[in-house]
Order: C-alpha cells, then sequence, then structure tokens
C-alpha cells in the first residue's frame, strides 16, 4: 500500500494543486482517478461531508479540501516551502490564498454570467493588488502556495473561454497577470504537468451540451 | 500607539472570533468600532480589497479575514495554543474552520430561504459528524480556533432566529450541538464578553425593516 495516496479527478484545477504541491515537494504517491459521476466508495467513506476531491490520504488518513491539504503537506515534507517562514508574510500569502478559493469557488457554482463576474474581479485583484512587487511568481524566484492557489487563472480559465465561447481575459488589460501565467506555465513541474487543454475543452463542451439539453427537455 | 489594535463591530460574529482569541491568549488591545454604513478612512487603507472588519493591525501592518487573523495570532503568540499540534490534528481543525467559515459566508449573503437551509445543514453536520468523539470543546478542556469558528452557531444563530421570527435551532433535534453551546457559552472569556442579544436583535430587526421598507419602496 502506498503510503501516499491522491484521490483526483483528471479536470480538476483543485486536484493539480495537490499534484503540483507534491511534486514540487518531490514527494512519491499513488494517484486514484474518480469518477465523479460513479463515485468510489473510498470517496464516499473518506470525504463523507463534501464527497469532493482532491482527498489525500497519508498512512491510511484522509485530508480533505485543497488549500488544508496544501498546509498539511508543506508541514509534513518542509523542503521546497511552500509557504513564507515570517508570520506576516504567511498571513499575506494565506489572505491571496483564501482570496482565491473564494473566487474559484464562488465562480464554480455559479450561472455563467455570475461566474464571469467573479472571475474579472479576481483578474483585477490580481493586477492591480496582489501581483504588484511580485518578481516571478508569489513566492519570489520559486512557485508558492499562492501560485498554486491562483493555478485556475494560469490554465482553465483559457479553457473555460473556449467552451463558452467568450473572451474573458484581455491579455493587454492585464499585463501583470499575463506575464505570471507565462512565467508559472513555463516553469520545469508545471509545464511537464498540465492537462491537456485540448481534451479537457472537448469533455467540458460535451458536458455543457448534456446539460443545456437536458435542461431544454 | 497601541502594538495591537483591532477593526471591528459590535454586532459581527467575524469580530468576534478575533476578540476571543485575542482574550483567550491574554493579549491587550486596543478595539476601534467600525461604522460600516461609513466606513473609516483606515479600513479602506487596511482592507481595499473587501473593505471589511475585522482587521488586525499589528505593529502597524494590516491582516484580514477572520480566519487568516487566528492563524497568525495563534502563531505569534503561542500560548494557550489555538490549534493542535500534530500536523494531522491540524488539518482536521482547519478542514472544520473552513466548513464553519463557508456555511457562514454562504449564509450570510443569501436570500432567507438559502440561508436558512446553509444554516441547517451547517448544524447536522456539527451534530453528525463534527462533535462525534468531542467532550467538551474541540480542543478537549479548552476552547480552539474550532470552536471559535462555530460560535456563529452558539449566540448569533438564536438572535437570527429571533429577528426572523423562525426556530431553526431544535435543541431536541442537536443534543451534541446543544451542549456544546451551554459549554462554549458558559466559559469564562466567552461568557464576560458575548455581545448583549436583546441590544443585537432590536438593532438587526430595526435594519430589516429598514430594508424591507426600501424595497417595497
Amino acid at each position: 500500500m502506498a503510503v501516499v495516496k491522491l484521490l483526483g479527478t483528471w479536470f480538476s484545477p483543485f486536484s493539480y494543486r495537490v499534484i503540483w504541491a507534491l511534486k514540487l515537494k518531490g514527494i512519491l504517491y499513488e494517484y486514484i482517478e474518480e469518477d465523479l459521476l460513479n463515485k468510489s466508495p473510498s470517496l464516499l467513506q473518506y470525504n463523507p461531508i463534501h464527497k469532493q476531491v482532491p482527498v489525500l490520504v497519508h498512512g491510511g488518513k484522509p485530508i480533505c479540501e485543497s488549500t488544508v491539504i496544501l498546509q498539511y503537506i508543506d508541514e509534513i515534507w518542509p523542503q521546497n516551502p511552500l509557504l513564507p517562514a515570517e508570520p506576516y508574510d504567511r498571513a499575506v500569502a494565506l489572505f491571496w490564498i483564501k482570496f482565491a478559493d473564494d473566487k474559484l469557488y464562488r465562480g464554480n457554482g455559479e450561472e455563467q454570467q455570475a461566474a464571469v463576474k467573479e472571475w474579472l474581479e479576481m483578474l483585477e485583484v490580481m493586477e492591480e493588488h496582489a501581483l504588484i512587487g511580485v518578481k516571478k511568481f508569489f513566492g519570489g524566484d520559486e512557485i508558492n502556495m499562492v501560485d498554486i492557489a491562483f493555478s485556475f487563472v494560469a490554465h482553465w480559465l483559457g479553457i473555460l473561454e473556449d467552451v463558452l465561447g467568450l473572451e474573458i481575459f484581455k491579455p493587454h488589460k492585464f499585463p501583470r497577470v499575463s506575464s505570471w501565467i507565462q512565467n508559472f506555465k513555463s516553469s520545469p513541474i508545471i509545464k511537464d504537468s498540465l492537462p491537456d487543454a485540448d481534451k479537457m475543452s472537448t469533455f467540458l463542451k460535451r458536458g455543457r451540451e448534456m446539460m443545456l439539453t437536458s435542461k431544454s427537455n
């Protein structure tokens, strides 16, 4: 039995947060793909409250909620730290992680118009506040937990634009976000493990069509 | 200038989370009451993203978001710890804190019916999952950060029932929550600093009437 297991879904930005944290730490793990339309008994047992991925299982014990998992990983494996060492800097990082999480959560469950509004607000706050003074990454020269928390913006937002047939992220309006996305997506561990955009786009378009068809019936 | 300042609002459960954390740690602080209908320049400067209380100002630097503030307080002043020492137990505590926070946030912004649904779900999960195996407090014999995160249930929910003229919390349906509420509200530091229920009820009823009147005009 692997000591570290991850229950995830290949298209979930929340699952990728954990995948990247584990890879950045150099931790070997067994990845278990979950079918969200037919959830496994393990998932229901490990996460009875939300019944959602990701779930990290470490030594047989489950940890749920991606941001909680990231903090746990950083405490258990202190190499390549994902949070700043100073309490004030940590608080600032946790503030941005909560911000990204809240926006992403709200964007996720909403009707399209409300979701687009949340995503635009996220981009504006990143551009005008979060990325001020940030050089390559939020963590300086290395990716940290804030970069991981915002990774939805770097990869999934563009895919959703394609699926919805909308342009939300206009690079010339968000130059700081734009160069952060480039830095993030071209960094070695991220670049080699980004989920396939075309595959995700096709999959999400099909899911959307099924949803729209079922609504109109 | 006080080293520790807290910008809060007397009726806010989020402000009280920070007040209780500071009191449990024995930290002296200057409390600054904010008028949310006429926010101070300090509040807007310290929390430009959300423009909300609570804000903790420590040595001139602001920390925003109550759960981020609680973690900061626990790191800066390690006496009477608010989180368990073991990483796994910390992760479980942070999971419940996030759960309480998400439910409270969603309950806060919603229409009445949706808010009541969130609060009932919170009570059910507390009864059937979170409080299983919990003796006096989530933190054992002493209050910890999970108790503080759920303090809305102990005090504010009853006030909202009065304001809305609804019974949401039926004690016989939630015996574990019921005895936790008693333990929480009768513990020394909490008991001596609970905001006045009658005053809050009157204030919130007036606010609600003003809102309903403005809607029907």
